[in-house]
């Protein structure tokens, strides 16, 4: 898995499994000339499931273009119903960040990004709160204090719809403490990274560390997961945890609680933009 | 920690915090000749909180009787306001275990105390269903099938209270799939210890693993608790989990989540048995 | 990944890297009825490298006999100078288990055996101890106390191998403290699963739990691996941990790493009866 | 073990096990007012065995000036032959770093710091790089790149021992992969904290990724150690593992490890800065 030097295209598929779709679809990049470096498959039931699938290939030696290698690409998507999409490891994604006061994760972020990690592009930083600007200015990135003072709801989302529309491709909300409204949500499916302080469905909405603390739970933990209309509900992406004892108070379990929430919602990014993650039925499969 | 070849008393405490108790305690041990081999301590809160102690002394050199010894300690007690309690090591505890039609988590218990790892007596065995005989026969220990053609709830429980009263000192639920009556419980207050196969407070009640994998967590785990009134709301002894991926179906969660409900519930019965649980407002202290 | 109910196949390949082979190889299984239930690939590196995939897939709608696929899949393995392998589901594996003295391996083999985890059939179980018969009885299995009063080492190896010849397809070393001979070894090249008690390359060789607890580590662990001619230097199939404190004693260490080994021992024999494993260059490439 | 806000004193303990000395100790403090908030024991053996204790207690009502404590407390340790020591939270240690060229674990240090989760004051970094300096200077620290164009070692030496002889408390190697002498180790003894990026005693030496990588284990790790005389040979603190996979090259391995190595050296420090760790017979004892 040692990263390619020459660009590759990753496509991805979702449709009913039915035979001959993995020859079909190696077929088909081959004789086109993509050399297929990862291919990945994964049925969810034996009989009548849904095949998904993830190949990724060489563009060097491709004897056509990406957009002819699309169009003709659509016959066998709909001779198999599929759902499919493209990604190019030439096209760097924009990711937008949105926090609020805990600068942890939007530090983790920041350093990895910069020590090359994360192969994206970060056009902003949204907040509510203006105490990480200095951190924004630190990394040369736009920082964009979302103002509490317009006069309702509606006009600060249309405010920062305002900024990221055409300007990111996804969203992470790196402990961001405010509830997206449906109709953001809905322009973002399945591009919208939330990290949530606990193993969901564990300790959902608010003070999860409190919450885990008052019930005495042995171990804590974090998850990555998109963010659906449904709070703390959309699709689990990657979860991690760490032990704790009687003598961690609440102090000590959001400090441990920090360094699983960084490494969770990083290891969620990369796979995000590595398009290493597939969105299904409010799960997700994660090609290895 | 190597097991002392010479007998040991475990002296328990809990009261309100003050000044001088580790000073009072250690020395009212010391001057009866017991040699303290292990000293815990545990304090909630800096200020007002509860205090908690857990000292193991050698009784080869106690220049008094035990009960001589718990007299005389009575009186120190009331002075801290302390509940106590002692245990010896000789004095081999019987554990009464309940199940269902499961069997590994009973496997798993009668190979560990064949081997020497749970230093407890074993009276009984009561189930729900016949289908575990077999195992209980292997081992030579009593097996009864709670009869399900008793008329009531009620009789059952009766039924069962004669078999255990005055004969075990504790239960063990291992996948024991019923619920207790608050009557019962009420007469064994953290002396009931039950593996629930999830990472609770995620996925209480019925079909754990079914509730995981609908919702597509990518960890699961096992909780073992002291059994209250409130069903899977019981203070957490231990806990652990195992990764999960969208390759496992429920066979396979079921698979990975059997070995560690085995470990769970063996460490949970293994502290219980070793006295270095102390149950307070619904969570656990765990004397390492 | 649930269990399939029907018929399966599971194809293993190895060869240099180049263009086309998944797509001749899923292209191949395709045309002759064969539905792709798995498939994974994996490429040591990106140019000049060694080329891994296990396909799997149904044999209910293959047009062709078995015999004639394998024939006929010769013609594409001389091609792409491949070295493989096919096994069938319905082909139970025969596996021969080797003790010593410790019973826990064995034990947590046989139950599992039991409760249907493990697809095997177990022929016989040798030792050089007669201790754990009475195990092997229990389970009906045939247990051969290599007989330790013959004149040589050679006359023991001898008598083993007209014991195992032709009646096991694998062994598993649960636990057994004896070295193999090098001309027992080549006759079962990556055949041979020999369960490690450290984590490799740590603690090689006699005692190891002696070893991390003079070396004072914080985490001991177990090592499956295949036995190659060098003793604990085959390739590692499977690891795993557990954390140590400084109040374990050497009698915890065992206890702890006890856990570790049968779990650890498990998923790699179960991995290796699922065909899931290659050895390469003394690595394994364990596809999930 | 939520952080007083009173001024507290840590002793630490160590001699030969006899009866009597936790009732001496606890004794002594409390009839001095001091209020013990914590006690930990522990004994290596049963018998003939090293007793150690860490008993922090709160200053505030404390009777006696902290000069006349220490010596009053003279008189017990030299009728038990303790060795011991005492600090206190009101006197911030000073830690001086040693890094070379890669950042993550420096950057991981500086940011806990800022953090708060670090009590420590960090007077200088020196490096035998420059390329680390802007990060010293974003946080404010004093940076010395030791001047590679002098002469002999010994001279480098001599100007690094001018550098931080009465300066610093104690060191923390952040990836300094420079071997210090042993006169400079000698001088701190259980002073100097160094982070391994493997499991040590496996891939001690040189890249042991690069010899993880080609062994072909399933798990790799980090090691936080005290230095000795013998490189990764001192008494280990802390370790901590992470999964890889085939899938895993070089890069990955490297870039897994960095987060584990952050988070072990941050763990040792601060049980180090908390006076957590007792160094004894090359291992350690780590009060939770």
């Amino acid at each position: 898995m040692n990263t390619p030097l020459i660009p590759t295209a990753i496509l991805r598929i979702c449709c009913p499994d039915q035979k001959g779709i993995v020859a079909a679809v190696s077929g088909f990049v081959f004789e086109r000339g993509g050399n297929i470096i990862h291919s990945d498959q994964h049925t969810t039931d034996f009989q009548n499931g849904a095949f998904f699938m993830r190949i990724e290939f060489a563009l060097d030696a491709l004897q056509i273009s990406a957009e002819r290698f699309e169009g003709e690409f659509s016959a066998i998507a709909s001779r198999f119903q599929m759902q499919w999409n493209i990604q190019y490891t030439s096209q760097i994604k924009r990711m937008g960040i949105f926090v609020s006061k805990e600068p942890h994760c939007l530090l983790d972020l920041l350093w990895r990004w910069k020590a090359g990690e994360l192969a994206a592009a970060i056009p902003l930083i949204i907040s509510n709160h203006p105490n990480l600007k200095p951190i924004a200015d630190d990394f040369g990135i736009p920082f964009h204090c979302v103002p509490s003072d317009l006069d309702t709801k509606e006009a600060q989302e249309n405010y920062v719809l305002g900024l990221i529309k055409g300007h990111v491709d996804f969203l992470v909300l790196a402990r961001y403490m405010q509830v997206l409204s449906d109709a953001l949500v809905s322009q973002y499916p399945n591009q919208i990274i939330n990290i949530h302080h606990s193993f969901l469905p564990a300790f959902a909405g608010a003070k999860p560390y409190q919450q885990a603390y008052t019930r005495g739970v042995k171990i804590i933990g974090a998850t990555a997961h998109y963010v659906t209309a449904q709070l703390d509900e959309g699709p689990i992406i990657e979860q991690d945890v760490i032990r704790v004892t009687h003598r961690d108070g609440m102090d000590q379990l959001r400090e441990k609680g920090r360094d699983i929430e960084r490494t969770v919602l990083a290891r969620a990014i990369r796979w995000h933009l590595e398009a290493r993650v597939i969105a299904y039925e409010n799960k997700t499969i994660v090609f290895g």
